[in-house]
């Protein structure tokens, strides 16, 4: 790997390899369904989520000096880093709408950042605005696109490379990015370990996708907790390995991310955000699948308002959690 | 290491090893300063702190089965897992007042809890009583001890054979039991790295020891947030290593503690109890001394009351992050 150096050079590998943890009180909770939950935290990854492995591999493999995409989330950050660190620019579109620490922590990483009224522009026309007036400009897309894939494939060969006998890895859905970059890497791998897909049940796209066997489209962004997984529908390049890659999809409803998201806090001290809960969320909505099983959640990214969080630790429900379990 | 089946054995190492984290956005919080943060987290080290290092190498290598101990926060998890896991039983003597949650922690653990009206009996009085109704039981102090500061060096040893070049190494003092250890852990190890102590300004008997060249104790126990370093002194086995090991303890008011728990939170994406936050609120507190420097901050243990962890996020002060930094 090469790099010039940038202002965030970190000192070590660029791609941080996931933070696996194991919760002696999260196993505790769910002793009673038989369930081991081991963590795949991404949530330390460079630039807080696993969508730094996809952009750093965007930013490196194009021959573009100038990178721009549409993001409000996770994607921007991370492309704005992996930009900044091997001295190439970049264009963040975003909606004005978008929360100031969001668009803060763009231009921390160095991104450009391109505010929209989106009831009068679309994100996707300011892109094609923008990539007409710089017409060596690469346009990246968060999800749909084999170097997305093949970036966040590491996650996979490095699940594969701890070489337990988990009995399924479950994947975030949103555009499907990781999820397919997970199964290409662990059967690269020669990993045969089912990959699950957790799905919020308001955005539930990827699963109609399943049973249809095409890809079916939202009718509108799903207004989900879980914000990375607000996406219309798994991209095109994604889909031609979660239909067959995938073991299924759970459909998970929101009182059950916001669940999860407490649950990894309380019990085992990880701050994700709901998108980077789904995982965990996807055994409480269907434990039995997951009887007497060990199983690998992919916590995807940590980023989340502080405002939300503490809002999602107040709104504890009554019994959710009891005393002897809090 | 040996180890009987318990009900919560681990699948692998039985202490986990420490967890290096850099975070780019914290980094750049402080660039103006000049400093580099590399941040050892034990928040994931079994039962969540440091303490399990400590309790797990006092459980394996006293030769009674029962042990007893006061301790109404990690010390007492720690070691009834550390018990529980080689199948030995403790008791953990707690105030009344202690909240629920660590109570049902300690009990989930496999501790057996002994609540006590501190108004009416001392935790000493309670453990010494304790102690003579069983006459083969051990007295486990949870800073205080030769072995505590053997198991607590292997995080010294650790940070040793990272191999890079901290300027300095901190880390919190309430007994002293971590910074001891470290110290040990790191000079066996042959490395130099000077090692600071962190204490909270309300309790800061530690800093007043260093300055009067004897252990100076505190009159009543410092009602600081830093719930772990709420001690009367630092122990004497560890105050040897202390007098003249540390190069200087650094004493953080109670509003930079609150403000390092937020900088990890929203910049590391690290939930860490606010003892565990005293290191990189040293850093707040005296600047100067770090500028220019690589240091490396231990945060000793993530364990934090949900609602405290709310307040604490809710606090925020106008102006102590501006837009472009939270």
């Amino acid at each position: 790997m090469s790099s010039s150096a940038g202002t965030f050079l970190p000192d070590d590998a660029i791609v941080r390899p996931t933070t696996i943890i194991e919760a002696t009180r999260l196993d505790a909770h769910l002793a009673h369904l038989g369930v081991k939950i081991v963590l795949a935290s991404e949530t330390f990854q460079r630039t807080g989520s696993f969508k730094f492995r996809a952009a750093y591999q965007v930013a490196t493999n194009v021959p573009q000096n100038l990178l721009i995409t549409a993001s409000s989330g996770n994607f921007g950050q991370a492309l704005a880093y992996a930009c900044a660190l091997i001295g190439k620019s970049c264009i963040i579109v975003m909606p004005s709408t978008s929360s100031q620490i969001k668009i803060a922590a763009v231009r921390e990483y160095g991104g450009r950042v391109e505010l929209i009224d989106t009831r009068a522009k679309s994100r996707k026309q300011r892109v094609q605005e923008l990539a007409a007036e710089n017409p060596g400009a690469f346009v990246a897309a968060s999800a749909d696109d084999p170097l997305v894939i093949e970036g966040n494939s590491s996650l996979g060969r490095e699940i594969a490379a701890l070489n337990r006998p988990f009995d399924a890895v479950i994947s975030p859905v949103g555009g499907g990015g990781i999820a397919s970059g997970l199964i290409v890497g662990l059967r690269r791998a020669g990993s045969a370990i089912p990959v699950i897909g957790a799905e919020p049940l308001l955005g539930n796209d990827g699963a109609r996708s399943l049973r249809k066997g095409r890809i079916v489209v939202n009718e509108f962004e799903p207004d989900t907790i879980a914000d990375g997984a607000r996406t219309l529908s798994v991209g095109a390049h994604n889909w031609k390995i979660l239909q067959h890659g995938l073991q299924g999809i759970i459909e998970v409803p929101e009182d059950k991310i916001a669940e999860a998201v407490r649950l990894l806090f309380l019990r085992a001290n990880l701050k994700a955000e709901p998108t980077g809960a789904l995982s965990l969320a996807a055994v409480l909505t269907a434990p039995e699948r997951f009887k007497s099983q060990t199983v690998c959640c992919v916590v995807s990214g940590g980023n989340v308002d502080p405002s939300t969080f503490a809002k999602l630790l107040r709104d504890r429900q009554p019994g959710e959690l009891d005393d002897t379990s809090a």
